[in-house]
C-alpha cells in the first residue's frame, strides 16, 4: 500500500510515519519508483506497537527506539529485550547514599532471597523496588512495605501466565513482541484491575 | 524551623518550596514577622508527598493539586480520594467509537459481573481497562486478553490488602494519606516486582 493508505489504516498521520521512518523506527516501505515507496501489513503492526508503547507504555521514543531494536536483533536474548521493555520507574533515591535506601535494598535482597529469583540486583527493577520501598518510609507510611510480600505472590502468580503465554508464541518476532506488548500493556492492565477491585471491594465491605 | 532548614530537611529547593506554596499545594508556614515564616513536621511530610507523587508517581502538578484538595476536605468521602489519586492510564481509543473499543467495553462490563465488583462502569479505570484490551488486539496479541480473569485474581488479593491495611489507620489524614500512597507506591511496587518475578521465574525454569 501507498504511505497515504498505512496513514490511513493505522490512523497515523504522513509526516509522523515519515519521522519515525527517519528515525529509524520503522523500517522503509519498498522503493518501487525514486518518489514511491509501497508499505506492508509488517509496517501496519509496527505503527500500533510505536503508538502503544507511547500512549499507554507512556515510553519515550528513545526508549523505543531501544526496545525495538533489540526486538530486530536476531541475538539478542529474549530475556534482555525484556528488560529494555521494563518501563523504567524512575528509580526514586538513586544515588543517594543515605541509610533509608541501603536498608531499602537489603529489604529487596531478602526478599529475592527468600523467593529463589536470582536477578541482577543491581538492576533497574530491583533499584527501582528498593526507590519505592524507601519513599514508603520517607512519607510516613513504611507500614505498606509489610505488604511486599502478598504484592510478591500476586506478581508471581501473573509473570508466571505472563511467561506461558509467550512461550506459547512460535515465531520469535511474535514471542520478542509478545514480551513488548505483555510488559507494558500487563501493567496497565493490572494497574486499571487494582483501581476497579479497591472500589469493587469497598462497595462490597460497606454493603455486609 | 525556617525554610532553609525545612529545605535541608526534605531536600527540596527553598524556590521550589515557595512555588509550591503559591499553587496552595502547600500550606504556608505560620508567620513571626513579616518576613519570616515558621513551618513544622507537617510541612516536612507533605513535602515528601508531593515529591512522591511527582516522581514516582508520574502524576502532573495539576493533578497532585486535586489529589491534596479532595485529601484536605474533610467532607470528601475517603473512596473519592482514592478515584483521584488514580494515576490515570490515559484512556487509549477514548472517543473512538469503533466497534474494537465497544467489544472491549464489553468484555469489562462481563469481567466486572463476574466478579461481583460493582463500579461506575464509565469511570477512568474501567475505561482504561477497555483501552488496553483494544490495544492488545490492535496490535495482534488479543491472545493476552485471555489473561485477564488471572490478572483480576492478583489485583484482587492486593486490594483487600491494600483496603486492609488504610482501614487500620486511625486518623482521617493518615486514612486519606494512606489511600494516595498506596495507590501510587503500590503500582509501582507491583510493577517492579512482577519485572523482578519475570526474570527470577525465567532463570528457574531454564534450569530445571
Amino acid at each position: 500500500m501507498r504511505i497515504g493508505e498505512l496513514s490511513r489504516r493505522s490512523g497515523v498521520p504522513v509526516p509522523t510515519i515519515k519521522f519515525y521512518v527517519r528515525e529509524r523506527l520503522l523500517p522503509a516501505g519498498e522503493l518501487t519508483s525514486p518518489n514511491q515507496a509501497e508499505y506492508g501489513p509488517d509496517h501496519e503492526r509496527r505503527l500500533h506497537l510505536i503508538r502503544v508503547l507511547l500512549e499507554v507504555g507512556g515510553l519515550s521514543l528513545a526508549a523505543i527506539g531501544e526496545v525495538l531494536e533489540a526486538a530486530d536483533d536476531p541475538e539478542r536474548p529474549v530475556i534482555k529485550v525484556l528488560g529494555s521493555a521494563a518501563k523504567g520507574v524512575p528509580p526514586l533515591g538513586e544515588g543517594e547514599a543515605g541509610p533509608e535506601q541501603e536498608r531499602a535494598r537489603q529489604d529487596v535482597a531478602e526478599l529475592l532471597e527468600r523467593r529463589g529469583w536470582q536477578v541482577s540486583e543491581e538492576g533497574t527493577a530491583a533499584e527501582s523496588l528498593a526507590g519505592v520501598v524507601a519513599a514508603m518510609r520517607r512519607v510516613g507510611h513504611g507500614g505498606l512495605v509489610g505488604l511486599m510480600d502478598l504484592y510478591a505472590d500476586a506478581a508471581e502468580s501473573v509473570a508466571r501466565a505472563d511467561l506461558d503465554y509467550v512461550m506459547r508464541q512460535v515465531e520469535r518476532e511474535d514471542l520478542v513482541e509478545g514480551v513488548i506488548v505483555g510488559t507494558v500493556l500487563g501493567e496497565a492492565m493490572f494497574g486499571a484491575l487494582r483501581r476497579l477491585a479497591h472500589e469493587g471491594v469497598s462497595v462490597q465491605r460497606y454493603e455486609s
